[in-house]
């Protein structure tokens, strides 16, 4: 591309978390700029958002579907290419819709939708566009989360037989809802957030971690919800016993409840050949076993890591990068598809999650609502 | 005491891998001196070990019933006060009455029996011998084990939720027992191991430190057992989600086809106040979240730990001890049980693994297996 | 500010590191914007550089001299606020001088200059122009390194008694400069790099870092320079022992011919009362071990650290952060006070390195170089 | 042998610390047995002690003098085979003296004498005796330690280049020998501890360890000495910079005033190919880094490891040992070597620091004082 992608944001206001982390994300790399934003329910919040993003007040919208009607009849050279939609998640499909029908690229924040009956009416939206649709399943965007991939295609680890999977949080030890901290009131809300709270929030983060790096498609799985806090309305806590199509097993254990606890996902792979372990809380470090020798530190920016994870790094070797980096990396890919498009060369390889992974999430869900409210029963996964 | 206690040993012949352990944590103290054993079913492998092991010959028996019996027959002051049982798990069941009806303490290898049947009738044979009868669950040695335990009565984890407990291994990845090897053999063949493979062996490890540290009872659990290796005749993989009485919920998740993975036993334990973790391969060190603190190391010999964890360290701090000295700590308890009952003081509190703890693990293998022959359906736990 | 700050760069062409790094850093928070540079000697290079970096190809410029004169012409509502130096040692000072006598505050790379005189030069040039002068000593950014400072200054320490500080990389254990390689190249020759070679690229970070943490003065040091490489002209590995005013201990070992070690900055600060342990591959954790009890592992973004820290964290805790965001730390604190001058309110705190570290930073390599061309001989640290 | 080895104590009465790990160490391996003692100057302590260790009341002696006598008076088949001396250093010559005169071999604490002329005349006394004298360094016994030296001896570290070792504790940070802490009174007493404080007593096992694994012989140093907590006696602290014969350098830092460190002794090592690094209180990792390759963590009882290693491990591998197993290792080979003498096999291969290791040692501290009272001139090391 000749110039910067243009695009604009659907939610982010004031007190918004993952708003900002994806401005960061989109700034990062030099590639994006920000010209656009609906970024609150509430126009004045939205105004104020725009101002201290230095964006020009009459494209700072007070609405989503405004915008996006306003943002298309722009003259080409001015209008957003793509809209970054980090709302909560009921709104997800409806700001999607918006968008993609009115011919704009749809960057989106996970869990894609409220329910996965939406997911599949999304993906056809997005079928019939032709846009590129991302789904910001971040941590897939970690160098040493790809040459664990990398690690597994090739046949480092020889055949997949355990993946152990971790997500544990502890800061919705207290009924913070009920405080009205923004987070988790809509967070612990089923009207928003859909009919899981943990699992839905970061428990499809792992098992998109999981399936990103090993492939393995998921079978069945038996699961337990709890409900630690009195009178939240969602579960805060998921476990569950996996079964993968081939035979391989799984264990998965995600919490908010686990006192001390930041934000540590982590995975463990163990194959015939070698194993695998990586900690979102220290990205850079990829422990990699083969069968009979000594446990490797993997670290990115060296010579003996993939092209797939090189390609990554921003950095020389031992200048960490983190979690924005990551999210960055996310973008970098979303944006040259988008550019492929824009410059008519579509059909690329691009590594980001897609509408489909969207459907898979929700699929997952859905699957695992159905044995926790079974009283743990083993539930088949349909494929989608 | 005003002398050593003497001791013999059933088992720990050539090529044994616990008895050897077993009789370097009982010379570590200075306290209890080995005088005669039965060391094999092969009375030529018994006397070989017998001469290593610098042992009067006429004390190394070709059998262990000719063992008891010869042993009793002994003036008081040359025979022994216990005996060691060191068997493939089979045999602790006959060698222990045998011992116990001949009028000796018994310090027993786990799981304690083949079934729980078995284990109820050796457990009413204890009680009527008014033996000590001690199970070397030797994780529970370890001092900072100690202090978790500590810090869960003294209420600083407040009210448990949640338990995650892992013990993984990667030694039975290839079929070993295919070529003889001798600790692979006994452990896969269920006439000798009973009805559970990998559980049997480290599971209930797991679940008697669980049990130790917490003292959460077991509501029910759903368990699904793995054989991976194929021809393997019992499971090398086992999973299992818990509930415990009370509402708090379990993830227990051991192998040992982890590849990589050498000995990995590790807790996690989350509670209201607080949450603790500790790795068997790191034993020296504790960590301690306090709700809304950084997380704290605490380690043995220093003036912030327990009496609990301190009567169990035998040096300053930094000076690390490991799997040895900790199985040292059940046998001085174990001794001092036992010394209390020669002196005619019985009755004593003492922190060691008994018979009870014996009926227990056998009670938990079994509920395991009943639920993963059940395709994973939950079992209710019933108390012994 | 109602605008974003406009800053142009000199340096970080093709192929260069600490440029893009720089860019990254400023372009995170969304506050400035990059509207010119000259990006190498060669005006080509600049220019392709200019291109991949969406810039108006009229400012890019063929000279840094051109560059300060030419936008020095531009209206105030288009030309630069800052500059950004990125460029070998060598021309850190004709640089800065040129953009402080146009008027331009200046963010500048380090070590400052090739001497100390021009040191002393430079910061008279900076104190006449009443500009802002920024020097990115990047390792002070991250937030656990103003908690170190936090933690000393609130007396949690006591009494600093020693501070031992290492900085070791191995990509120099090859003689990769005789290769071409770009980095090696300039860093290994004494007319672009100056006096020294590993203590001044690397050692240099370390002594800022402690005293920044710590506030010590020099009074002393004893230094040992070693070649490792033969045919390299300057040092690639420097020891020294530190005597510091009011009694404290140094120690500090830099090395670039450490192999494997990637970018190991370390600093362990013993007091009376307490100690702290940082690493900055590891930078969201922070060991502080209060006398007598365990040691704590400080971690950003959470309840307990302080303000100080607090205000340099972007994300919540458990999402790290790292070399950019701290480097982009820097940035904010410089820019904060280009802003504070530009709406005519200087003379606020601001947190960032100045010229007067610069002067410093010379007189510290000075003084090295001194005691290590006599033999190791104790020198005195002269303060300026 | 066709017996256990039979051996006697010097020192080591109530409250001693190293006499306890003496014993525990020589019991663990089934090969010794303790059968007198003289533990105290004191002999109601000393016979209170006897009687603790279950001894012959008539074997435990007022005096060493004594012991040494009526010993050799004893016997062939009753009298010790050894002393083991674990005095303050003041009395590790004379009693050494007494026995190997007596016609008993030696094992000794370190650092073996108090001045360098002392341990030069007690060499030519061992070397007329014919008898074995062992010194405990007892860190070379760590399996890890032994695989570190196979790794440089087999070339795979290249040339050596750099080595770092630190040796950290913190228990000196009160001034205890004013309260009477038995251990703190002779350590910090010239009369009894030598012309070194916190070098001699841990420094030597710092520089004993880097000579072990390295080979390295110094060429010249320059040291930093300090006391800091007023009225001490002798150091508390020590620093310095090593030049190696061959053109490696070294750093080591020694402290007792390190608040919060238990016993952080430990080593790096830079070659030309590779390097390692060891820690003593995580003692079953050794990190090894080759050239272009990522980190190897390497842990005992693997295959991967050389047979120097694993001979000196009991249990299989993920079954930690620790401290008092590695001294047991320095035990085995000094017995082994005993056994050898009094088999009349002398001659062979051990791996136990002997008294020219301890001359080595006290000449190192005899340089380092030299060094550090001439206000940190760099001192030749006169080779022994």
């Amino acid at each position: 591309m000749k110039r910067k992608l243009r695009y604009g944001m659907v939610g982010g206001g004031q007190n918004a978390f993952i708003g900002a982390v994806h401005r960061m994300a989109a700034d990062l790399d030099g590639q994006i700029e920000l010209v656009a934003g609906a970024f609150s329910s509430d126009p004045k919040n939205s105004q104020k958002t725009g101002k201290q993003l230095f964006l020009d007040p009459k494209r700072v919208y007070g609405s989503y579907e405004e915008m996006a009607q306003l943002e298309a009849a722009l003259p080409a050279d001015k209008r957003i290419d793509f809209v970054s939609i980090v709302t909560p998640n009921f709104l997800h499909t409806p700001v999607a819709t918006s968008f993609l029908k009115a011919g704009f690229h749809v960057v989106c924040d996970k869990p894609m939708t409220l329910t996965l009956k939406e997911a599949k009416v999304l993906r056809n939206i997005v079928r019939k566009s032709g846009k590129v649709f991302a789904l910001t399943h971040n941590y897939i965007g970690y160098p040493m989360v790809k040459e664990a991939r990398e690690l597994v295609r090739s046949g480092k680890l020889g055949k997949i037989l355990k993946v152990v999977t971790e997500y544990q949080q502890g800061w919705l030890l207290d009924k913070i809802e009920a405080d009205g901290q923004k987070q988790a009131v809509w967070r612990t809300d089923p009207k928003r957030a859909g009919a899981s709270g943990c699992l839905g929030d970061i428990g499809t983060h792992a098992e998109n971690l999981g399936r990103y790096i090993t492939g393995l498609e998921i079978d069945s799985m038996c699961v337990e919800f709890t409900t630690f806090i009195p009178g939240r309305r969602l579960e805060d806590d998921a476990n569950m016993l996996i079964r993968y199509k081939g035979g391989a097993k799984g264990v998965l254990n995600c919490s908010q409840i686990s006192c001390g606890k930041e934000n540590d996902l982590n995975i463990r792979i163990y194959g015939t050949k070698g194993s695998l372990a990586w900690h979102q809380e220290h990205p850079n470090e990829l422990q990699f076993i083969p069968k009979g020798e000594p446990a490797k530190t993997l670290r990115p920016g060296n010579d003996y890591v993939s092209q797939a994870a090189k390609k990554f790094s921003r950095l020389p070797f031992g200048h960490p990068e983190a979690f924005i980096e990551a999210f960055a990396n996310i973008y970098l890919e979303a944006v040259a598809a988008i550019c492929a498009c824009i410059e008519g060369k579509p059909g690329g390889q691009f590594d980001f999650p897609t509408v489909d992974d969207g459907v898979h999430g929700m699929a997952f869900l859905e699957t695992a609502v159905k044995s926790a409210t079974s009283n743990g029963k083993w539930i088949k996964f349909v494929p989608i």
